[in-house]
């Protein structure tokens, strides 16, 4: 097992959960490469010094292109808000480091091409963190699909919603609240909820041919921490669409951060000539299956408790006994396995930076049907 | 309690149910009017006489006409497939009955409003069933946001998924399947499911000013019963649609009779600042209520059993003790109930013929929608 | 279609749930017999009076022994408190009478064998009103058992949970509260409650050979509504038992009013070799199923909506379309088709007072158990 | 931050979590001490190097005599069978190390006294890996409880059922299934899953009086895979007890491994006079919250997502953001926060050796009332 030496570039939430997968995913899973906790990198030189002490790191920068230029570093990982994602991710790309970057990809299309050009001129691995296909009950739908088991798929249907932006107390801008601020995140919920459902969507259900969608932004305006003052809201709030795939199904998408009682209720369904698929990130261990084909009088939906070993259920053979439960973390461990061993194999870890680089343009479609009222077409990868 | 003479008018599942209504609302409920089963009406003779003694009808008519003729009808209850909805009720508003028909009201917004026209100028109680307003969970959502518990209203949802008609070999046309023919129905779900979900969504969160629809015909031809031949499918397999009410709010719906594993899974849910609903059909004594103004430690999605006494839960009081299930059937003998009181009272219970003429007019603007690929306004009422 | 003329005896919530099966049963059901409502007896003139108005009965009376007198009567359904079960069913079995008897059959063992004798020397048509044998999910986990499905039984347990007797402002005795008051019921939840999961119990799995059981009465004493006292009470409120059954598994019951949150939550669940089952009062209409031999990775409980038509689910294809739920009454609807069609075939229907007398003597050996302290073996029938 | 040596003896399923949890906690928590992984003990020289390499120890030890004899350890980390508890834990006592000791303590009270004297003796931090008490839900069921919200406790109930041993074919002893040899174990279910059962009933509702059991061994004899012999199986498979609390609560307990469908289905119920509250381990982030004040008409069981922050949610501030959940190693964390955070404060955690002895006798009660037939009184601690 040979080291593998990282640097973080971020200390948020993701800086976290991209850490935390890197110290743990060799005491788990029998990677070809172990990560080495090389170097964290903020511009907050205290923050940066903080994280590098809790986490391990043997030490840190404040400017990130200190650490493309530096020779003992192979993997850069991205945790960054998006409006730098393209930026770091290039010039790592040009320094020769392999990289993986947190989603999505770019705040838009254009952004996220020059990505995937980056990296596909210097031949590095690239890998796009839409963790939430490496929960074991996603990976086992994808594979109930593969297996042809759904038959002709008539509908998917896909929402995640939250509820933390209500108050129109909540401010936009600055370190936790990026998200809330156009010129950093892009775009809203679109970017950053709806790029997961579509991602998924696009895994699990083949190409998108057009959409229609509408959005809102509920809450005008925002105090701006960044510049103190009070500010027009940018982003969506919420944005629902319908889609037609290739495959002749019809869909539904939805999200929003107003759905009272919901905190991160990523949900998806599929309708199949044969059978059906629903999951639901609040009890992510469960899937929801339905097989047409069962006996009439015990036909009814599974909740299959996807925590089960001997080869069944994906990854869960490397943790506990069945029965318990994984929580939201070990999606990042899972896919840093992948993501390690498609290094290792030459077969990359999906989604690289061109995977996603559709979930993209998919965003672009939606937020162009927002303001034109009809349908757009997706364009090709 | 005086006798109100009665003729129902169609023999098929919705001729059982109000006729159950009948037998049944007196024993329950204090009624001012005790129906009297006077007379069933079928064209088909045979059925006619078995149905009339199955349910304790006094005789049958195989001629509507008839039916409008005597002076001992009180009320015509239509139970009729939608191409006869008009004709019918027209008819007995001429000939001064009470009319309760079955809902859609009529194919399209022409018919309808011909119908509402003819009601008025007769000046007869006139009232459409759509009775899973009277479902106690679905009232009680109703009070709950009259008390103005939700604050404003953010978001609103409706499916209703079926999965009857994936199967090629099921033909179109006659006694049963009329709803799969284009010229006895009108339309596909649209009509005969997302009128449920329409009417609902105008009775809790007010006008729908304008809607972006897809809609899909999976099984594009099929065996019609009446004619023996394999015969163009004109109905909607499928249909969902964007929405946006006069408060503000965002709403998706969606239905279908092609997904696997729903049966008749009609759900809805509402989003407000302070609070949400949710309600679900296969669990339909269930209502999920989230109130965020519950403390923060204990605050949870309440799933609230409906079959409370004592005034707290709709209609429950008539029934059994808490605890106990009712079932599909009792929508339809609270609504009767809540008929004869209006008729009686003079304050006459809703839908009436007026008030459901608003959810044909949001179906025609979701099928011209389907049709022009962009938003279309909802006529007014 | 012959006419049966029925009295019903007692005008409570169980005279309301017997007088409705008959006079719906034949409206769902093709009976051999249709119930006529004949006289409603009462000791209360008024109340059976205005009883008879509402259900539609001939007449009423209000000595039970006029009723056996009457040469009309072909049948009667006894729906009294318990300690009027044995004066009027063997009254009636001199008198030549079919007899329905609400549950428990009688205050204890004694009583109830008593009742045997006296309707198995008269040889007149017998049954005893465990209703819950007839809920449709209910009779779905007799089908899978005698089907052998399970294997080898390793486990059962159920329960029965209330929490109206909480207060201890409720009073004991009189009309409604006649449950509370040891005299008119025998014992408490064990007579009322335990006696409904005993005979589903020992109709699915079979003899119980031996129990070992705790009662408690948590509040000592009540006003008696009859003698304007504060009295003893006399009752268990609550009562858990262990038990062995004679096929080898064991077994936990328990029943209480004092378990806040619980109307009327009977569940039981059934552990077999390859297969579980479990149901649940509270969302009747859905029966859990739990079969091993199902493909390890989607292998999960499933939860069946058990309203399928098609001859798939029990009953169901009597009612409306597959995905609507039926209520708590029908059960008796069904016990009434069921019993009505043993009358007819000469098959009885069960539970016959002899197999009900199983029961009883399981309930006497468990209050038995609760004074001893230790097993006690359960009388042989 | 100090730095704190730890030997971790045993690299069995405990192993690993305890491990785990020593290389995270400070990732997460301001823990007042740092874990230094140090060493690993096994008797297997290979496979205490290999989990050495894997967990990043910095040595290892086949002896843990040597262990003890070492000054660079402070804290010894018992993750061994049954059997070894109380021969490692008192020479780590002599040896003045702190003392982490897995669940349950020892295999009887007898051993579980002598354990207790000897860390008594020693002076030296002690604790019990009950983790289950440190799942955030029920850790938030405590504090519920301890803020009085429940009023007068009625009922208790708690079930642990798992199906892994139904089949003839599973062996006994070595390895991975010490748990059934009764040598290693010391008893089946009673001490390996009623032991859990039991430690959260004591911490929740105080102490138990008296208890009334049955056991039962559904497989007589299996291969035993240390003699290669097939040996008498001398566990119980199942035992279910009643209980009394010296509260006057009323209680029920079953644990098996022959419930089909359930993998680690630990759930318990607590029913007060004004509230209740249940969880469930296979849903272990929700608590089910039902109180009785809450008002009539939204009354219902609240679903408790367990994953808030802002000081609502035990421990959860320390993870992601809201909505996400934790896993079984979690638990595991949060005790050893406690842990640490106890030896620094001088208020140690709990269960202590002491308090963990109440479980014990009461694992012993129930174990001599399954042989005795009748109530047996717990001994005091």
């Amino acid at each position: 097992m040979k080291p593998l030496n990282v640097a973080v570039i971020g200390c948020g939430f993701m800086g976290r959960a991209h850490t935390n997968a890197h110290r743990k995913v060799w005491n788990f899973f029998d990677v070809p490469y172990r990560p080495v906790l090389k170097v964290i990198c903020d511009v907050n030189e205290e923050r940066a010094k903080k994280f590098a002490e809790r986490w391990g790191f043997e030490g840190y920068e404040t400017d990130y292109r200190k650490v493309m230029q530096r020779d003992d570093i192979d993997l850069v990982d991205i945790c960054l808000p998006n409006n730098f994602h393209a930026e770091v991710a290039i010039a790592a790309a040009k320094a020769g480091k392999m990289i993986i970057c947190e989603k999505p990809l770019a705040r838009d299309g254009k952004e996220a091409l020059a990505m995937v050009k980056a990296v596909e001129k210097a031949g590095v691995p690239n890998f796009v963190s839409f963790n939430y296909r490496r929960i074991p009950a996603v990976t086992l739908a994808k594979q109930l699909i593969e297996e042809g088991r759904l038959g002709r798929i008539f509908h998917y249907r896909a929402k995640f919603l939250q509820d933390w932006t209500i108050s129109k107390d909540v401010p936009q801008g600055g370190d936790a609240l990026w998200r809330l601020d156009v010129k950093a995140a892009g775009s809203g919920v679109t970017g950053d909820l709806l790029a997961h459902c579509i991602d998924t969507a696009l895994w699990l259900n083949g190409s998108i041919e057009k959409v229609n969608a509408m959005t809102e932004t509920f809450v005008k305006e925002r105090l701006h921490q960044l510049t103190g003052k009070v500010e027009k809201v940018g982003i969506d709030d919420a944005c629902a669409f319908l889609a037609r795939f290739s495959n002749g199904s019809l869909a539904t998408f939805e999200s929003t951060r107003y759905a009272r009682g919901h905190k991160a209720l990523y949900t998806f369904e599929i309708n199949g000539e044969h059978a059906s698929i629903a999951w639901d990130l609040h009890d992510a261990h469960r899937l929801q299956w339905f097989d047409h084909r069962d006996q009439g009088k015990v036909r009814g939906w599974r909740s299959i408790h996807v925590t089960d070993h001997g080869g069944d259920h994906p990854y869960m053979d490397k943790w506990w006994v069945p029965g318990l439960m994984i929580g939201f973390e070990h999606s990042f461990v899972h896919q840093l396995n992948d993501f390690l061993v498609g290094v290792a194999s030459g077969k990359p870890a999906s989604p690289t930076f061109k995977e996603a680089l559709e979930t993209q343009y998919v965003c672009d479609a939606v937020l162009k049907s927002a303001k034109t009222g009809r349908w757009e077409k997706v364009k090709k990868v």
